[in-house]
């Protein structure tokens, strides 16, 4: 099979009406409204990397585009549209069934339309690029936290990375952690409503401490966050409880929630979203001006965060 | 190193004015004109698929970029953005300093800006996605050719195969065939200029038969070429002489010239183009109703063209 042949058998499943756009010519035309702006992220996963390597391929394809939906969803932007790039071993047609088919669940569910892609022979990896649209001047930016806001974050913390701890420990994860940690859910529709109530967000990939400091080094500011308050899964609370271990919540990573930060005047508005859409969303914090990240916790030790290389 | 040392190191040389645009956040954030669409595309290149595996980080870099520039000439695109998604076995800082110095050289040549970028562990591989403007509509496309239009192609063709041909036999090929494998050339300025003369345009990527069938496919239409009408540096000239190996040139692939179709009424337009600004175009064949390829020349050989898998 060739790449055309491939393309068409697996990823022409666009059901969008415009001639402008798809899967078909050396580009993919968009149209753009005019109030407003587009933001775009890009992200690889590579087998034994980013997903243990026997990973489905229903669970690769949900985890390639949540963790770039997840991007979108820190910038409080609307997904529309994603390329993917794509390095097979080998052609094997079941695995590209599966892979396609949740791709298509999970870009319905989205509303984001696949416009491009690669094909090529190579070691598993998984480059998907996403566009979104923002209102002009709406982007919720890393940049702009201020003294006196409060940290939150969604859901709970530490979940996908306890699941892996024991993949590799030769232990079963149970359902509820696998889960998280393979098919992560984008924040989409609690990004989208932040941007009227947080003045700053990021998405928790590499782990709660390294991703809060982008925003302090960003923003020029500090902050403090109380250990005890971080929300946890009955499971990884039983684990911190028995083994102290809590580099494994502040640095696990690959949790896919946001941690955002609201200033006081914004609080009721945050309440009335959290009473009116079932989101669960945690106080971890306050951004001070020390410049540092500081913790309330029986915990000193410096956690290793996932460094890339 | 970490990833954002790294990014900041060597990838942060985005001189744009914007505060809306660059590398740093979630997500970089695009400001459009309203009388324009986006046209985006995204193309992977693997260490010894799409280039000889001691090919230098210069060259490297530059063929990423280029080959996807290409993608947006074959449109008429004017290049705008693009996001790096970079694998790498390990952290070499000479070699990222060689990739990263060619790179921004070639996106200064072009006017095109990096604003986003994923660096992550594994086997040699880049993914560029390019996202470039059209004036609404105007997109040249593949599917628009028409029956009685000329087939024409930019430069040589069959130079940079030739090159990988005498690489893969230990054979030294020459700088200028060299030079085609691992700098290819992207027609951006050819591309933009066609948007008012062209019907139909694709880039030769996979091979000059296997590009020009997309177009015929798309466009529902045939065509007739002329071997002997293809042009052809000295060197390969002399390399078809000896072998009549016309597969090598129509079937080779990696020339990233571009095809295009002009009507009758627009060859005028297209003759001052190129007295007015040298680029070289040759006329090939025609668009007919045939519904097929066929070729005129001693030469009735299948080629294999570029089969990804």
């Amino acid at each position: 099979m060739n790449e055309f042949s491939l393309i068409e058998k697996y990823f022409n499943w666009s059901d969008l009406n415009s001639t402008h756009l798809g899967v078909g010519d050396d580009c993919a035309v968009i149209d753009i409204e005019n109030r407003c702006q587009l933001v775009t992220s890009v992200d690889t996963l590579i087998a034994g990397v980013h997903f243990p390597l026997n990973t489905s391929a229903a669970d690769i394809a949900h985890k390639a585009l949540a963790v770039n939906l997840s991007d979108l969803a820190a910038m409080g932007a609307k997904p529309k549209y994603f390329t993917l790039a794509i390095a097979l071993p080998s052609l094997e047609e079941d695995w590209l069934s599966e892979f396609s088919a949740e791709l298509k669940k999970l870009s319905t569910k989205f509303n984001i339309s696949l416009i491009g892609g690669d094909t090529t022979k190579g070691s598993l990896s998984i480059t998907i690029n996403v566009i979104g649209e923002v209102d002009k001047g709406r982007a919720l930016l890393r940049s702009t936290a201020k003294v006196g806001d409060s940290i939150f974050v969604s859901n709970t913390i530490g979940d996908a990375a306890y699941a892996w701890r024991q993949i590799e420990n030769g232990k079963n994860p149970s359902k509820d952690t696998l889960r998280q940690l393979n098919r992560p859910n984008p924040q989409i529709f609690l990004g989208q409503k932040l941007v009227n109530i947080a003045n700053a967000c990021i998405d928790i990939s590499d782990g709660l401490e390294q991703d809060l400091s982008h925003i302090l080094t960003k923003s020029k500011v500090g902050a403090n966050i109380d250990l005890a308050s971080i929300p946890l899964s009955n499971e990884v609370e039983a684990y911190i409880e028995s083994s102290n271990d809590w580099c494994l919540v502040i640095a696990g990573g690959d949790d896919y929630e946001l941690c955002f930060t609201v200033p006081d005047e914004n609080i009721e508005l945050l309440n009335a979203l959290q009473d009116e859409s079932g989101f669960k969303i945690t106080r971890i914090g306050v951004i001070d001006n020390s410049c540092e990240l500081t913790r309330v916790g029986d915990f000193d030790k410096k956690c290793n965060s996932y460094q890339h290389f």
